[in-house]
């Protein structure tokens, strides 16, 4: 509780890809009128910069297997801040009710009584595919786009390979580059053709983008071969065959009056 | 092309779900600066203001089977703007890759080289989610995420219902509101329990925003009765039954600090 004896109030906000121009208007007032901040490791140190200075910021991590709290350790920080009576912002890479444990955290903050909001974000699949080229429907290619994560909550990789493995359907996974082999191993095993086109995006919207196009029988040994690192989404389905042209008109683009320049076709391998 | 004989560009821009918080940092400042600004029906009116007076709007409408102008003539239109040397806003709801026609939109630009940059927006069902209390994805729930539309190009709904129907996924379904008997239909009759949690949420995010929770058997009739009109999103999965704790804490919260009040468990029927 504050001198008064009110509760604090937490937002759980989605900081978007990566990308600080991608955070949305409330989004970015919230951060700036902030009294702590808990952030995660996917949130980009350029959001950071907006934090005031005279906040509390505390970092939880979640580097893959490399929690820096758990789950239920977050869970209790946020109650904690709130009853200080302090206007906590819960800073989340992506949107928060996509993969972000929005949902958990929200739960805890009902059982405790702190009021709270949440503030949806650009998921990364968006920012991912609308830097990189690839749309995620197109009435020519995918009616649906499916969102998974590869990183299960014990740890198996145990996913609805047959539906997975549809055709005209556009699959996004997130976290799922530690398993790609395997997945790319149980979609040809369930039927979906070797040649589809995948994308590996590495650091989605950053100037550090990297966007590496194969097949879903190649992309595993490829991203290998390139060392591409988390965090990264992959993008399998035809749509990604769009990016080859696409690319050629946002360069052009991109040079004249973007933050970002994105990376040239024939140029995957650098960061652009 | 200008006076300099130069090619404008277009920007692609999401512009969110409805609330104009909720328009990216990048976005706000492209309608800002537009010259000329393409927008559809689904584009939030208090967006619109934010168009500079001197730049020239244009109205493409898109409200279900009454386009205002063919895809072909919005694609022709851009490429007419940019090449009068305009910096055009091509304005779409939600995220322009995720059922928007952007990547159509951008094919056409790129073929009559017409530089363009996507800039991703929060796409509809997350601002949906965020707003409604319904996180997308939760450990105990759900560890995928569908996203399809129910208006198909040949006015068919040939959607592929053995794998809409799996269990431990969220559904989501964009404009599906004049095919919802069909699709309740379709998910039950292969294999989806019938008391699974299903609601279509009206207007999310706007202050008109409506949320009516059944289940997938019960959904069809609810939003039959209580007269729920386009744009509405439809949302199926156990997810959904999270709501009715979620809004007792962003109730209170909202009331505080939010420009939007969400409809109270209880009260689902008024605006909110």
């Amino acid at each position: 509780m504050d001198a008064a004896g009110r509760c604090g109030r937490v937002a759980l906000v989605g900081a978007g890809p990566g990308d600080p121009e991608l955070l949305t208007l409330r989004a970015a007032r919230l951060i700036g009128a902030a009294q702590a901040v808990v952030y995660d490791h996917l949130v980009d140190p350029r959001v950071l910069e907006m934090v005031p200075v005279t906040a509390r910021r505390v970092y939880v991590g979640k580097q893959s297997k490399r929690h820096s709290l758990p789950q239920s350790g977050i869970n209790a920080l946020l109650v904690t801040l709130a009853r200080e009576g302090l206007a906590v912002v819960r800073l989340k890479g992506g949107d928060p009710f996509m993969f972000g444990r929005g949902g958990e955290e929200a739960e805890h903050l009902v059982e405790n009584g702190v009021p709270f909001e949440v503030v949806p974000g650009v998921t990364s699949a968006a920012g991912a595919a609308s830097y990189a080229g690839i749309p995620l429907t197109h009435r020519d290619h995918a009616q649906s786009c499916v969102f998974v994560t590869g990183h299960l909550r014990d740890d198996s990789c145990a996913l609805d390979w047959p539906a997975l493995a549809r055709p005209r359907q556009t699959l996004v996974v997130y976290m799922g580059l530690g398993q790609i082999e395997e997945i790319a191993r149980q979609l040809i095993a369930h039927g979906m053709p070797g040649d589809t086109p995948a994308a590996a995006v590495e650091r989605a919207t950053t100037p550090a983008q990297r966007v590496v196009c194969a097949s879903v029988a190649t992309i595993a040994a490829e991203v290998s071969r390139l060392g591409v690192l988390p965090p990264a989404l992959i993008v399998i389905g035809t749509v990604v065959a769009l990016r080859e042209a696409l690319v050629t008109g946002m360069g052009a683009a991109h040079a004249e009056f973007s933050l970002l320049r994105p990376v040239p076709q024939g140029a995957e391998l650098q960061p652009g």
